[in-house]
């Protein structure tokens, strides 16, 4: 007689624009539930580790089921939980915290969430040969997913090397032992062979405008994806659906991370399909209102 | 495009089986709100004044709209709140924190809740001449509630002849010059000359088989409420149904806080009918988990 409740949140820096309180509480009540997911705003004073302990076991206190975390606390949180899902113990990120009876585990969906976004977008798409563009947080979670799912080689392209060297390393012997890095200039030469490839860095964003690869380098023997969705067609995605290679946009991660973590949270499947027509409305309505997006 | 969502809680020990939870949230569904409200059960070292603070501030950080503050905290949570309305003021007791734009303000809605539930149940009923049984927070909120209503007289009934004392003059100096004390073995004289008589000790709950008031002593004359509410139909509702008197049960003042407690934290009207409906099935369904109380 009496239904149980759900409660949600995300902690990180500019965070107010975020889709995910609108995308988990619309499939929380698309599902009969009630659920609420809250924001909360850090100030720099909060992303020390002992403050950020001490948030986390205040909202374990006070009833939340879950926890989303994001830039810039996706790595400072990563030891303070009490458990690590093999992922995100891998990564040494988490991008979520399941909080049961008082325990919480550490989760990384934006991996899983990436991941998913290719089977479901780009079904059967080759990984032989994946380029990989920006090797930082979202980066290294794209290359984690990337290997998940068998690629046969990443070829990670970033202006800082070392940066680079660190994310193939991190891949494990077999995949790494296959994988090469470069620097942008060189993403003609990477490229030539590649079968697929990633944008993981900001540009193509409204702050960051222009694409990551130039439009000359890109023909349709290559599937593109983009992780950036504010606007949804980048301006990679727009010059590659123009060149006809298979697409996905920043869509598809950005739903299957916050679909990943409502499963984790509710121990219930997300309707994905349906969550990504919540998506695209609410990006269709920020659009809307701010006057566009270049 | 984007819905608000609500987040209220409960403070407070022994508060496993409140109903509270369950009436908040169904009456945030049945107007089509995201609300969810979660229990808080205190250990005896947070309920020192600072952890408190403590606890409040980081409800705050974390996005709850409003908290309901319930036994033992009700008096040590009333300082640490930023404002206090002029009712909690007065009575020096807290049930509910409204959270607005980081600042906190503390409510009695004990005291409107019981006011709500007298003139919805008993409408037109005569305070000339109230006797009221039992003078802790429960009695002081019931005395205040009554104060409020225009009461005449007060006779405060209690074992403790000084907290009696203290109640009475904590009405202020008209009310209080017109009311009397005395202990239960007066009652008898008391209520000679009563128009109605309130209920306001713990005697009737499962655990505290009885009636305050002896069934010889009843008339139809007189009114009768009584506030516990575990189980509904108490001996002394039951004694006084019998005699003929007009009664009201412990669900009044429990629904009417909780839809006092639901208007401040939504700034919406609250269905107090359907409350109180939602609140007899609960109380129903508990009385069928447990096998029924006495």
């Amino acid at each position: 007689m009496r239904d149980r409740s759900y409660l949600a949140g995300l902690f990180g820096q500019g965070i107010g624009p975020s889709l995910s309180p609108e995308l988990h509480e619309r499939e929380g009540r698309r599902q009969g539930l009630r659920y609420v997911y809250r924001t909360v705003e850090l100030d720099d004073a909060q992303l020390a580790p002992d403050r950020l302990r001490e948030l986390l076991a205040h909202a374990v206190e006070l009833g939340f089921d879950g926890l989303n975390v994001t830039h810039p606390v996706k790595q400072v949180m990563t030891p303070l939980v009490d458990d690590l899902s093999p992922g995100a113990a891998a990564i040494g990120a988490i991008n979520t915290v399941v909080i049961r009876d008082g325990t919480t585990t550490g989760h990384n969906t934006d991996v899983t969430g990436f991941a998913a976004a290719m089977r479901d977008g780009l079904p059967g798409a080759d990984l032989g040969e994946v380029v990989l563009v920006g090797a930082g947080g979202a980066g290294t979670a794209v290359a984690h997913a990337l290997a998940d799912l068998g690629a046969g080689a990443l070829h990670v392209v970033d202006t800082d090397a070392a940066r680079a060297e660190r994310l193939v390393r991190s891949l494990g012997p077999g995949l790494a032992g296959r994988s090469t890095t470069a620097t942008p200039d060189r993403l003609g030469t990477v490229l030539a062979r590649a079968t697929g490839v990633v944008n993981a860095t900001p540009v193509g964003m409204a702050a960051h405008p222009g694409t990551p690869v130039a439009a000359e380098l890109l023909s349709d023997r290559v599937w593109v994806a983009d992780i950036v969705y504010r606007p949804l067609v980048t301006q990679l995605v727009r010059l590659a659906t123009e060149r006809g290679c298979r697409v996905l946009t920043g869509a598809g991660m950005a739903v299957n991370q916050a679909a990943d973590s409502f499963e984790l949270f509710t121990d219930r499947p997300a309707h994905r399909a349906a969550m990504v027509t919540d998506f695209d409305e609410l990006v269709a309505d920020e659009i809307g209102r701010t006057g566009g997006s270049p």
